[in-house]
């Protein structure tokens, strides 16, 4: 069974989270020179122990074995880029594991009869343009690549992307012949559970609306309460009603984390509103009836669907590896289900995919105050080690 | 008793409404050449009917009988300036109604002992520095005059005022012997009631606050609506509770205008939201209770007061000054409350003040759809005429 070096690993992590460090987080916004300093960061690195490194036609690095030829191969990795004032973690953590796992798996020397490669996919986040899964999304053929090109402007051009180049990325799927993700876990569920790794078994379903509630702007001072209608009275009863909704339906989770009033001035009654609505689920259908009972609650509101994502089960086979290698660590695992997107989750619907959740003592994301111990990472190096070991047998 | 002109009243009207009118609505903002153009007409039409007109140091003009001296005037007036894309009857109609007013007592040829005086005011609206009823506070010495100077760039030049004016201006007040103003209601009491006029009695008070929420932003999936802290659901309760505090209060009215939230990501759940709350209510204590109230049901939010107004009442010899002369006109009035700011209010508490509300049958305000009769507005001018004539008898 191959061994991960602590000591690697934690060097590995620090370099990494030293590019982008500020005093209110980690800065390596996708598209920047900070993320491709991340990501010369991961092609030396991958380098120093033996993987031959190119770049995609969507910008991310795929370091593989020598002699790997088009694959496909058993592949690991996450992102190096970052949410504005990010947490150190957030992908990085991924991309270090990977790394660290497969340094193991060919130290180790053990046969292998498939090749092996690590993934550094670039634009996970999406902060900039609104393309989260950039990278991952490329390959699996989901990106809109004209309105992307469209969007984006010249940010492309600092990873050497071009239309013509995101649209041959297709290619790239198959040389996916399976895919393992580690990353921080978004919230305190393994905490909870007193174990140190979640082992992702459905990414949930989720809906993202808008709702628009239109009143009748008027004077503040001079209309009186019992001719007003008031769309921010309105929307906020919406509010609570979502709120009130997720907590009806066990393992469901409903935010309104946007709203625009207009006019917008403290002297007018508001007489339009738009707020967003994100509803996720277990399953797909539990988010369709809690949307339906709010339509049914405001019927005169325009509550409209603007993306759906019907979720994606990972893979059996490698969710048996991850908990055999588990087992064989001595890592406390469960099964836990993905929140929020992940390459990993966009990847699943057409190739093998699993996904390792690492202990997040604040169950904090996206901010500096995301936290994993070092054990905990050593630890989901060492399963992602013993699986791929397996899985390149 | 002095008779108003009908046909002059109109054309009047109609001349004013000629300039700044758009698509969308009238535009004559403060401190532009819009206004400069309408307050060059008034000093037209007011030396047509023989009046004097210097401009004040804040900017106003005076347009006074010959032979008026410093006073102290019988005074009428509003302002022409308007909000963005607003009405034509807002400070128009009491422009108008005042020069036709003086006009009618002018031509009646009954003997005066008291000057009079029509003043045009600038920027009532304070729709572009958030300096309403700028002109009048700068004469009752309530304008920071050094903080507005310093907020208003080169605007100020266009009416050649300067800091120095500005002060100087205070010497303006102990001209006011009295004032009175016409506006078009801002609500729909009137024509519920089936007056044609209102005589206000009050100035309502009015309090400002600023109130804050403060959550814990995380990742709108992989958060459990169990250990959430979301400030907006915090801020819909507090939204819902001013609209049921004011319904519960007859007379008071309060609304929340302005709402931020932070992130504002339709993927975080929100860590904090500001928001305004405007409450005003015939007596003070009304207001205030109402506040009060809502500490006491959100103890962790921090409820700020911004600006209070105690409000004011009008002079009850110029409120009896204008009942008899409706009454002599034959036109149904009524006491009324003013719920927002105006020149006369700004005047109450330093010198004797009335205001003639004229119906409104839209109720709106600050918009195009506000409205008046041309009979109703005629009849406002007959009031204040012969209200006038009596003050200057």
């Amino acid at each position: 069974m191959p061994a991960v070096s602590r000591e690697r690993f934690l060097r590995w992590f620090a370099e990494l989270a030293g590019i982008g460090r500020t005093d209110t987080g980690w800065n390596r916004l996708a598209w920047t020179p900070l993320e491709v300093e991340a990501q010369e960061w991961f092609r030396g690195a991958a380098e120093s122990i033996g993987l031959e490194v190119r770049r995609d036609g969507a910008g991310s690095l795929w370091a593989v074995t020598p002699g790997a030829g088009d694959g496909p191969y058993v592949c690991a990795g996450s992102h190096v880029d970052t949410q504005p004032d990010g947490g150190a973690y957030d992908g990085a953590l991924g991309v270090v594991c990977a790394l660290e796992a497969v340094a193991a798996v060919l130290e180790s020397g053990q046969p292998r009869s498939r090749p092996l490669a690590v993934i550094s996919f670039v634009d996970e986040e999406g902060a900039r343009f609104r393309t989260a899964c950039f990278a991952s999304r490329a390959i699996a053929g989901e990106l809109d690549v004209d309105a992307v090109i469209g969007a984006m402007g010249e940010a492309p051009k600092i990873h050497g992307v071009t239309r013509e180049s995101l649209l041959a990325s297709r290619e790239e799927l198959r040389r996916v012949g399976a895919f393992l993700e580690v990353h921080v876990e978004q919230g305190k569920a393994l905490v909870d559970r007193g174990q140190a790794l979640g082992i992702a078994d459905v990414l949930a379903p989720r809906s993202r609306y808008r709702a628009a509630f239109e009143g009748e702007s008027n004077h503040a001072g001079t209309t009186p309460m019992a001719g007003r209608r008031d769309a921010l009275v309105e929307a906020a009863r919406f509010i609570l009603a979502v709120d009130e909704a997720a907590r009806a339906r066990p393992g469901a989770v409903a935010t309104v984390g946007r709203i625009e009033v207009s006019p917008g001035s403290t002297n007018s009654i508001p007489g339009r509103v738009e707020c967003t609505l994100d509803a996720r689920a277990p399953e797909v259908e539990t988010v369709e009836d809690l949307v339906a009972g709010l339509r049914g609650r405001f019927p005169d509101a325009r509550i409209e669907q603007e993306s759906r994502n019907t979720g994606a089960r990972f893979d059996s086979g490698l969710r048996a590896a991850l908990y055999a290698s588990a087992e064989s660590a001595g890592v406390p695992v469960g099964d836990l289900p993905s929140f929020a997107g992940h390459d990993a989750g966009i990847l699943a619907p057409h190739v093998p995919a699993a996904m390792i959740f690492v202990r997040n003592p604040t169950g904090a994301s996206h901010t500096p105050a995301e936290f994993a111990s070092d054990d905990d990472c050593v630890a989901a190096a060492q399963v992602m080690a013993g699986a791929l070991a397996e899985l390149a047998r």
